[in-house]
């Protein structure tokens, strides 16, 4: 493996590779060629080959990739060639829906621990024979359940402190989905997720289009 | 405005400016550099610039951008100047989210309409004043409830027949939370959610930090 500095933006297109590569192999394909791989993704085919060079030199010049091949290294890259535990916190409508969410259990992501604060749902046992803990259970999160990455959907104002209690209590990587931008130390990783960011792609487009009709 | 030739990367990225302008505004900043923008959104200064250069001249050299005036540019650009009119299908645990985050309704996203298949669900009366709607209501969305974006949060099995009966009535933007990739005709336009892309970034640093730390 080389070095670490590779942009958000090459990992978010190489997970998008894999998820054409899982299609490609499920229809039967063995083969594929940076053009076809790079159309199927919405890249062009130079952005292909400089994101995969990152990691090594994978295919055969006038061949193409091998789909089994490529797909189980970007897999190996992305550290989707083993399963992880996910910790919940926050068991609301949209808790629910990520922790009742199949298609990440198929990608290896799996719930293994829930934390609310409301005293109605804790003891309650979720789906996945999941029972929902008090908030105090955080601080041992880590060694009673293991939890790799820790998911937030709790509300804006709690989202931070819920972060700093996993983190201290081990936990290196948490995603945030609470409309608030969280920060983590040094050596543990966020993503903080925004709906609104992927709606303003849309509304861009909408506007750039109806300028452009206008004119 | 130039042409549309601007990548998603730089769209999501100007987003993210506008987000880090807001807060700046709330804090009473009134000017800001192009490196301090940089530097709070993650990326170089030359990529501020450089996606800033899409759309125009902004800032003053040596002095920086005015965080209102930069701010009131961006929004313009992105379409965030206006209110947009959301409709929801689907009204499970993450529709309900959906329909529920302030965060939204506070960029200027509005729900209008939701659609279920749920017999026990149609009738119902949403947070909003919104009455849950047939699916067979779907066919004159745009019409009677003049829905610019559609919002899918359906079982995958759902999802691109949804998108079909919203794009047939005349919505020209989707954003789908299913997990499956849906298709829209050219001159309409579609964002696929998938939170596993997000957790693979996760993974991703998670795994190279511990070959790091291995070697």
């Amino acid at each position: 493996m080389k070095s670490l500095k590779i942009p958000e933006a090459a990992v978010t297109r190489i997970s998008t590779y894999a998820t054409i590569l899982e299609e490609m192999l499920g229809s039967g394909l063995q083969v594929i060629s940076s053009e076809k791989l790079a159309v199927l993704c919405g890249v062009n085919p130079t952005q292909v080959r400089k994101d995969l060079a990152y990691f090594g030199e994978f295919g055969v010049r006038g061949i193409g990739y091998s789909v089994p091949g490529l797909l189980g290294d970007i897999k190996k890259i992305l550290g989707l060639d083993k399963q992880w535990r996910l910790g919940l916190v926050g068991v609301g409508h949209l808790g629910s829906a990520l922790i009742a969410n199949e298609h990440l259990t198929r990608q290896g992501y799996n719930f293994v621990a829930a934390f609310d604060t409301d005293p109605d749902k804790i003891g309650r046992i979720l789906p996945g024979d999941i029972t929902i803990e008090p908030m105090s259970a955080l601080k041992n999160s880590r060694q009673n359940f293991n939890i790799e990455i820790g998911v937030i959907a709790t509300p804006a104002s709690a989202a931070q402190r819920v972060a700093t209690r996993l983190i201290e209590a081990g936990v290196k990587a948490i995603i945030n989905f609470a409309p608030v931008r969280i920060l983590v130390p040094r050596g543990c990783y966020v993503k903080n997720i925004d709906f609104s960011v992927d709606l303003n792609n849309l509304t861009f487009h909408l506007t750039q289009s109806n300028d452009a009709s206008n004119v």
